[in-house]
């Protein structure tokens, strides 16, 4: 791993842009939380492939906040770029904002950590390049993906820890 | 909500099944990660509507797994079924498998949490009846849901600590 | 054929679950009467697949009932099961259920009864394994079905007979 | 109904055309059986309504045949013509083609019969044009759907029998 | 090219009809510009691949007009024939009609023209037959085609010197 | 008109952003014409938006070429600026750009130019702010908008002359 040359979060990040559509709703008539996700998966699946160059497939959505509801008709901008990686996997992180055309408002909807895992060409894991952040930004969303990462270990062994106790 | 009699998970579990078609596809040739997590916030938000019985919209997606590739033709299977109950927010835990119909061998491939708040009239927060869990196995989601409920709002602590920190 | 073991209905019986969204809708505002087909297509060619183990084609809908609209988020859940098996064929009998999720309401919908052939790797008719239907139920079905397979018979005779006449 | 002047089945009859495209297929890599029932019952519904001249509501898929299967990037024809009216329903006849656009051969693939039920705004059954059939070809097809429809009463009446035997 | 036996316009006119559904609306209530354009696309493709017999992609859509939004329900007919033909290009000409089903009114939504190139099996140009007009109206559209491709030209002449004067 | 102040077309121009997936494909598998088409009225449609601040309607596409085919998984970037105003319509360009994320090369694939028309309330034609280019760039494509928008009225009286001789 050593040999592959590291690459800042910048040079990978992703950015979607696309306008709800009467295909997007749900029956409340406004935009289906499923149709966020996807959007959310593209982005940052895209955004993976960028950092290590290759095919990936998703191991986690590791949350992910619905904070305002998005409209039909709002144009939906998604951010994705690579906060932290592992031997072989990389932590996501993706912005959603959804501006209302007409009038200009943006508000922002959610926000997600999801991990990939890059596959080589027989869909094993290999290697990825290491993360070289490189502004302020970039070194808080690595710092704060190691704290998610040690959380969800933590989180683990407290569940397994429970199931063994009951 | 103390005159809301409360209602066993039982009484509002979904179960969603589909056989996964060519417009599920990603371009490797399976299914597309965010076709699983749209089935997945519907299943989870028709077992909130069932517990509630009104509206619901989704506050959070909290961690996702994807253990292995869903293959087109496969009969998905997805199970849903309320955990734990706040005063306005319930937490849906799901399970997805997937079932080769030809040899009817069954992988389980996801594991999710999923965050919803009852909505009223206007689209406030309104009260859902508590959860009475029945079973150990219930029993046991209940307890668990809580440790990721408290897993969350410490993690939070922990972010929101390293912010002011740096 | 007699070398191949018979198989129960019930071995090969399928339940499809499905919440009808907006891409479902006719322009009256409920679900699209070729959505229902579709869904019974699915749903009765997976029970043929499971029964003869690979490859079907829909050979005929020998007729489906349409008792009452389905309502946009209605949970519709298609039941289908072998009903009778000719040499290469097999009658799929299928019944479709709407449920309102909020009220929990459940209307009987449809009845629809398919024909399927097996088919070999070249595409060609290939030997099913014989039905051996266990419960009343199951007898009555593939009895029904034999009669359904008559009237088409003579029906077919009358409709040749009426053209020669003419 | 007297009042209602009589109808033509030319007058009302509808051809639908459109090339089979990639959400169209099946995993087999043609076109999925339900597509062509989606498109029969548009077909034969826009045919009803036009004879009606109003909202319809499919009663019922009387047969539909799978001759041969459509490929992708065919060009599929759908001809529908009211066949036979009672008092507030109607017969449609649907015949679908598919032809091989580079080559220009054209196969007859399906043979349809649904029957549909005019609705008033209310949503309750009205009467419909009786059926003026000019053609030696419209008066068969007129003949034709009683023979069909004695045969689904006497059918139903078979069916009914055999269960109050059993 | 001289070897390729001419062909008249007649003989690889094709005419697409569709009902407007629900997925093809836009948030205004009726149909999508995009839908429309995508249904020209596909229809003057299909004539392009009838007039050469093989393969062709897009090269331009050189003006299409929007006179009358097209509603939801109607049923669109999409006529499209070779105007012009270049050594390996074919200008296709579509007409657009949108009939109310219910009142039977009609009216001519679009007319667009498009440039479509002929491939061969590796992807590169080929020639294809010479058109053969006949009638007067055939005739008239070749003409008014090379007065449109004139037209092109001379303009871009001028944009062209424009950017070389600015 | 002269009461609504004037406005930059950097103000309302509008970048759309996708990765293009299974259901965009053509047969061919790569992306269909038609699917761009659809992309690019949206983004003008949105430029146009929030240019008038209120409801459009396209009136033309006038011209789209279409230089490269755009692969399956490409990230498809399509470019909206009002160009040019009239005093209910306005020009607007579109540049499509496609990237190949693993390889990051891009391609320019295609130059539009469409025509719309802003509309009130009751939907008819209200007036647009004045355009006020700044830069360069933006006065350079105001100057050839004119050109196109003379070129079209000069072919259209060709056509109409031709018409009267013949």
């Amino acid at each position: 791993m050593d040999d592959i040359p590291p690459r800042s979060p910048a040079a990978s990040s992703v950015v979607l842009s696309q306008v709800m559509g009467i295909t997007d709703a749900n029956l409340q008539g406004n935009v289906h939380g499923g149709v966020i996700m996807k959007l959310v998966d593209t982005a940052a699946g895209t955004a993976a492939i960028r950092h290590c160059g290759g095919r990936v497939v998703t191991a986690a959505m590791d949350e992910m906040s619905f904070l305002h509801p998005v409209m039909l008709g709002d144009l939906v901008t998604v951010r994705a770029s690579v906060n932290y990686t592992g031997r072989t996997s990389m932590e996501v992180g993706v912005r959603v904002e959804a501006e209302d055309v007409q009038t200009g408002r943006v508000l922002h909807t959610s926000t997600a950590y999801l991990v990939f895992v890059a596959l080589d060409g027989d869909g094993n894991p290999r290697s990825v390049p290491p993360l070289a952040p490189e502004t302020p930004d970039e070194l808080r969303r690595q710092r704060e993906a190691k704290i998610r990462r040690d959380a969800r270990l933590r989180r683990k062994a407290e569940l397994l820890a429970g199931r063994q106790d009951a």
